[in-house]
Formats: C-alpha cells, structure tokens, sequence
C-alpha cells in the first residue's frame, strides 16, 4: 500500500469509524459468541501471498465486530469508563504517522518536551502543590506511563529503593536482600489488584488495612498495624492510598494517613486511577486533599479526561533525589502526549469540567431511581460516576438478577462484593450516555427484577408450599424475604432451579 | 466535535499524514532545537475555553514539527528500526475507534481471540516448536507485551516464581526470601540495558557474561561461571540469551547454552527484539536453531515486521504450567492485534520477507563501500540490517567523525562501543529506505572524513612540526596514523582543536 492508496483508504476507515460510532447504539453491547469463536473463522497460518484492502476490511463486520464488546455504547455500564473522543483519536493518528519512540530527549524532542509540559498543564488543572510541576527546574513533575498497574509498581519500588539507600547510609552492613526481606507496604483492602501484584513483583510484603464503614481506611488503623510490625522487627517503607476504589469509588482519608506517613518516613503513593479525572472540578478537589502529604500521586486520564487509553499520569514531589522519569518497565515509547494536547485544547478546562459533571449528574440521577425502588438499597455513597445497588436479599438473588440483565443483552453491568455483599456496579462510561438511556437502562432493569420475583414468587408457590407453611408463622412481607428464608432454611431449591435456567 | 466533523478533520489528518511521509526526505532528519525548545512556544496553562481544531493543527507544524527527529526518514540509520506501515496504521485506527480493554475474554473476546491466533500465525512464521503455540489446547502460546523490556522482566519474574517454588516443595521450611536472596541470572555483557534492569526490579543478582570475539556467549563461559557460583552457595535460576544484541546484532550461541541451562534446570528466555522478525526468512531462521532449548522467546514486531509500536511478542513452552498471560505490568491492553492482522494479510508472508531481505540487501551493499575504503574497518560481521564500522584510528577521531556526520543533519547515526572501541552504527530503519539513500550516506560520510582528514593533516602539518619530526622515524603511512601517534605521544591538542570545534 502506497501513500496514495492510504490516502483512499484511509478516508474510507475515517468514514468507518464515524458510521461505526454514530450507530453503536444499535449494535447489541455483549457480544453473543462462545469461548474459541474466532478460530475457525480464519486460517491456521498466515497467507504467502498479499491479500487485498478489501478483503481485510470485509473480515471486520464478519470476524470482529461479532466478539466485540462496546464499551463506547451508552448502554455499556460496566468496569470503569474508558476514555475516547474524536481529538484524542486524530491525534493518535499523527502519533502513528511521527512513529517516533521517545526513550531518551535526542530520539525525539518534542515528544520528551510536549509530555513535560502537558503534565504541568495536567498538574495546574488539578492544583497539585507547586513541588510535583517540573516547571522550569524539571526536578518534579510526571511522566506518561502506560497504566495505573505500572504506575503503582514504579512508586514502589522507587520506595524500595529509597529505604534501602536510607538504611545503609546508617548501617552500610547490611545488605540490600535482608532489607528488602524485612520490608512491609500497606494499602486497602479495597485496592486493585494491581497494588497487590506490585508487592509480589517487587518481592515485598504487602499488607491489607482494614477500611471503616465507608470502605475507607482511616488514620487509626495504619497507627496500630505500623506500630505492630514495628515491634515484630519489620520496616513499613509503601502505603498506598486509593482514592476511588474498583469497587464503590471510596476514598482512603488521606488526611489522616498523609501525616502518620511523613511522620513515619513512609512513602505515601495516590492511586486515584478513576477518580483523578474529577478533581480538575473544583467541587471535587476537596478529595484530593492531603496530596501534600503525599510522595508521588496517579491517575489515568484514559479513564475519564477523554484521552484514549494509553495514559496514565504518574507525578512525585520535587524533593526526592529520585526522577521517576528514569523509573519506567518499557523504555520505548509512543508520542502519546500529543493526545492530551489535543484534548486539552479542543475541550478546554471548561468542556472537560463539563463533561465530568455531566457523568456525575448521570450517576446520581440513576441512584435517585433506585432509592425510589423500595426493592432495591444503595450500597456504597455515590460521590462521582458509579452506583452500587443491589436487591434488598440474598447474594444469590441478585446474582441471579444480574445474570439475566447480562443475558439480555441490552445493558452490561458487572458486578462487586461489598463487606459480603453481592452487589452491581452501574459505572456511567460511554462519552455519549444521556439521562435517556440512564432511564431506559433503569426501566430494564426494574423490569427484570420484577419478571424475577414474579418467578420467584410462582416458583414458590407451586413447589415450596411447605416454605410458605413457614413463611406464616413469620413477619415475611416480600417475596424477597421470602426468598431470602427458603436460602436460610436450607432449601434453595428455587434459587437453584432460577440459575440452571438463567446460566 | 461531533462525528460529522470528525469526518471532515479525519480526512484531511489522512492528508496530512500522507503528505508528511511522501515528503519526509524534504524534512531535516534530526532536530535543531535545544534542550526546552518547546515550553515559550505554548502557554503554561491548559485553556479555560474549547479552541478550535484550526488553531491546534496549525500548531503540529509551529510547534511539534521543528522538535521530532523524523524515524521514518531515509535518512534515519540510528538505534534500531521501528515498524511502520499504512495497513498497520489503518488498523489502529480502527483500534482507537473500538477502544476496547482487552484484560479478560469478556471484556472483549475478539482482542483476547485474534491476539492468541495471531500470535500462532506468528509462530508458525517462525518455525518455532509446536510446543511454543497455544493450537487449540491453550497452554503455551504467546501474548503481546508493550516492549522487550517488559517482556524479559515476566520471564525473569515466572522463572524466580518457578525456582521458588521447586526448592519450596524440597523444602517447606526455607522462605521466599531467603531463596531470593541466593539467586542469580545471567545475560550477555552486550545484552540491552532492559535486562539489567530486569534484575534490578526482581531484586535479584544479574551477572553479564563475558562474550567471544564475535560478541555472542559461548557454552564454556556459562559452565565455568555456573560451577563458581554454585560452589559459592549461589542458585542460578535465569539465562536471558541474546539473538542480535544492541551494539553489533550479536548472538549468544544457544546451540551451546541451551542444553547447559536444560541441564542445570536455568530458564533460558531469548531476547531477539530486533533479529527476530528476520526468522520469518528460511535463510535466516538457522541464527534461531537452539530455540527448543528455551523456555520463553522475546522479540518485537514493532521493530522490523511492519507493525507499528507497541507490539512485542513473547511466548513460552507450554510444559510450564505458569501462563504467561497472566503475568503482565499492565492489566489494560489495547486491540494490538488488528495491526499484526491488516500486516500479515496485506503484506503476505512473502512480502514480509521481502521487506527483511530487501534491509539486510542495503546494509550489505553499504557493507561493500565501506570495505572497499581503505580508511574504514567493519567491526563486527554484517549478519542482517546493522552495519558497524570504524575508521582505523583512535576513538576519538571516531567521535569527532560521529559528530560532524550528526552534526550536519543530512544523515541520523548513533554509536557503539565494541571490544573498547568507539564505533559507529548504520542501521537500515525507513520502510523507504532504497539503494540510492544508501549510496548517499555513503558518500556523505565519506566526504565528511575526508575533510576530517584534511582538516587534521593542516592541523599537524601547522602546529605539531614537532611530532611529524617522529613520525618520519616511524613506519606511518597514513593521516590516521598520523593522528594515533600524536595520540599515543600524550600530544592530543589537534584532536582538542578539532573537538572544540565541533562541539
């Protein structure tokens, strides 16, 4: 293919990819296909001989858009929102065209000199504390990684390395493998599982606080495990707070933890993956308070700020000797700060302000649905994007209920477990979700817990008569707590006959 | 912007990015600007209100433009390639439109479903070991990692969770720690930096093995270095073998290795990041025999197979019953696939290694003309797209000769140090690169040590009379003679002048 044929066809992917976005309501969310679909749809082996533009593009509508699952739907409410936007996407294009691979300044300066500059633009939106800019001095700031995953694991072991430089400043004999195994992080038990992976990778001990009733953790908690790991001979060095869990978007109380750390000469690390997104709201920001306290601080903005994935903004305090420019896994690199650039500007802080608040407002209209179902509760405060709700029940009801929204096909929602608890995330993702499809998404899903209980309810009386029997001698006042009573007598007959037909 | 104008802005980027490569001969290769170039060319704050698209595009050439070092220009020979391509750029756009995050099959089974395929059709091009496919059965097979750096960190951290876990089950008593704090990896002292560093985030001791007069490791090296070391109490658990190092496109003779690792129970993984892609060539796929000795197998399409960055790919026999797979920094990953899909079907096998064959032809032939001048010395064999050359003369000279030909920003090199000697590297890198380019960074480098030469011959003739005087008691016969002995005489104020002069 020549520059011209590109030209051609690169018009006509352009023309693709706006028919695709402009209909992608009508496309079904989930895909309906089966584990090992594509296979047998493709040859075993690469062709020898080139094969035409055509038929590539022909294998698009019949080999992958039959597998794909489309998060940019506004009836995609799963996970968390990833982002896309039309500046994001041509500037990727022109990132493709420069190709270049940033790993040092010379193989390319401007996108070394864009990604520091477009960080501070990012660091000013938020307000961070002047010490994490690079500014002119280039002792803070960030760098672009790719994901939260590495972010994390990048702090980390900047921290690893940090304590153990510290440690043997005043004890220089002892060796960095018996620090190391004397070492202990700490973060959430509500953290990703990335936080947890970064322990295990780092070859460190990583602790799981407990969080209040908020799934939060709070300053007393850390005081107490610090002060017991102390006295058993080992050496806090990581905390990680999370601000805006996977699973309800809780916030860790960095106020409080952010001193105990500093006092404590703990490196604190933000994780504010979803969340970060939202504090360039100055009504939000609140939320990020205590990042003085804190070491260096994450968020990707290939969540919620309308830059395509990959972007995840990573940014330490200008005191550490330590520049976690040099701290990456992969050392080439995309131009992916031409992304920001680009959305910055063609949104400004204004549109994006909006855009976050529109999110916001989208979630609290849905848990305003909800509280109005009395058959249904709130799991968890929704403070941005995401609701958790659930049946007033069993875990297996409303396992079952998100089954079959999933099954439908209409919507897709994933699903968390709160203190226990079953429960379904409804996470406002796609750029184009309007209150419209908020409501219709609420209606389904009333509909089919109403279809559900409905069930329930004959499925009782028809074959549990003995449980109803029960059920009389008991303030039983739904047919959720009637459900709830057959799974505590033992006999889930019902709920089993539900799943084998639901799947 | 709405996708009405996303359509119109999408074509004209089409145009841009057409325009910029047809004519990116007519571009500077490498930069002019300085260090900070960029910031006073833009504001320090994001905008408050939304600019228009004009305004943004106007800037890529007042602003990005006069900083990118142009990758793609034929005129580019430094570091390694890196792949681009239309088809490959077609099909990311086509990624960005789904913008999918393919960390679990639901999530998207089609990115899940073509990369496993995808990445079977690649290892059938490679001729690799059925055992290295996922076929059906799924449990070797390979997945897309971001880089090679990546990709040697998980097979160091797999073969450390391995190792741990085989001395664990003799030893229930003995901890991860402790068994950590004895192990011991080994690589190539000409091995990429990413490997070092591998050890460095595993925390785990990485020995550089000397290498022979070709650059590669030999099997007697390894044995003899093993034996030390486990009679020091040490537990050799890793050999990351290279297949066409960075400096000179070396390779470790894993014929040799292979078995010795096999033997002594030592995870071979290879590194062939750039060598790989020629492996899809039969004459070629010979430097790859020893492969079945290996546990996991590294190289990166985006280097030298027409698929635009990132797109690295790592496999690993499927006798482990670690998965790689679930072994990544990152859990996010975008739909890379399609790229290698629209690549190898609008390329064909033969056209792949067309483009390899075609490379590897242009370093040959300027191979040729630098064999062919009495002046210049090749430094290590020529065995596919990388030329390393040197004057006969000191390093210096050497330097000063890099610094001119980068300096006059006709051509793009960088160097190397082989065996001590300061060397400069001509990689073929541009998709467009033909025998014409070749020719004239020939005779562009030939002129510019010619008058090198000349400048230098004045040099001595004007200010060191002195030191002429001694060499008419010396067999010298030419200039850079001349120079080596003003050298070795301690007396190095004319190659002083000339560094001075040129910075």
């Amino acid at each position: 293919m020549d520059a011209a044929e590109f030209r051609r066809r690169g018009k006509e992917m352009v023309d693709y990819v706006a028919d695709y976005l402009e209909n992608i309501e009508k496309r079904q969310v989930y895909p309906d296909v089966e584990p090992g679909y594509l296979r047998s749809l493709i040859p075993e082996e690469a062709p020898e001989e080139a094969e035409s533009y055509e038929d590539v593009v022909k294998d698009i509508e019949r080999v992958i858009m039959p597998g794909v699952t489309h998060w940019h739907s506004p009836y995609f409410y799963a996970y968390f929102p990833t982002a896309h936007s039309f500046p994001a996407m041509l500037a990727d294009m022109l990132c493709g065209a420069i190709g270049c691979i940033g790993f040092s300044w010379a193989a390319s300066p401007a996108c070394t000199e864009l990604e520091t500059v477009m960080l501070d633009w990012l660091g000013k939106m938020l307000k961070l504390p002047e010490d994490f800019l690079a500014g002119t001095e280039g002792r803070g700031g960030g760098v672009i990684q790719g994901t939260a995953s590495e972010a994390t694991l990048i702090a980390l072991l900047a921290a690893r390395s940090k304590i153990v430089k510290l440690i043997q400043a005043d004890h220089p004999d002892r060796s960095e493998t018996d620090i190391i195994s004397k070492l202990v992080a700490y973060s959430s038990d509500q953290a990703h599982s990335s936080v947890e992976r970064a322990g295990l990778i780092g070859g460190v001990r990583m602790k799981k606080m407990p969080t209040d009733s908020k799934f939060s953790v709070r300053g007393a908690a850390l005081q107490k495990v610090l002060e017991e790991d102390r006295a058993a001979g080992l050496i806090p060095f990581f905390f990680c707070a999370t601000l805006g869990t996977t699973p309800s978007c809780a916030f860790d109380c960095i106020t409080e933890l952010g001193p105990i750390c500093n006092a404590e000469k703990i490196w604190m690390h933000i994780d504010a993956a979803y969340a970060g997104s939202a504090f360039i709201c100055p009504e939000f920001r609140p939320l990020l308070n205590g990042v003085e306290f804190a070491d260096s601080f994450n968020f990707n903005p290939h969540k919620w700020l309308l830059v395509n994935f990959d972007c995840s903004f990573i940014c330490h305090i200008s005191s550490h000797l330590i520049s976690l420019q040099h701290w990456q896994i992969p050392l080439g690199r995309r131009f992916r700060s031409l992304k920001m650039w680009f959305v910055f500007r063609m949104y400004g802080l204004k549109g994006l302000q909006a855009y976050i608040r529109k999110h916001v407002g989208l979630a609290k209209e849905f848990e305003t649905l909800v509280r109005a179902d009395q058959r249904f509760e709130i799991s968890a405060d929704v403070v941005l994007g995401l609701v958790c709700f659930r049946f007033k029940g069993s875990n297996e009801l409303n396992e079952t209920l998100l089954k079959r929204i999933n099954r439908a096909r209409k919507i897709h929602l994933v699903p968390c477990q709160l203190a226990g608890k079953f429960v379904l995330r409804f996470a406002v993702c796609a750029r184009t979700t309007e209150s419209r499809h908020v409501q219709e998404a609420w209606s389904h899903i009333s509909h089919l817990a109403s279809e559900l209980l409905q069930e329930l309810k004959n499925d009782i009386s028809m074959s549990n008569r003995h449980l109803l029997r029960l059920s009389q001698n008991q303030p039983i006042v739904n047919v959720i707590q009637y459900a709830n009573a057959l799974e505590s007598q033992g006999s889930q007959s019902s709920i089993h006959t539900l799943r084998e037909s639901t799947g």
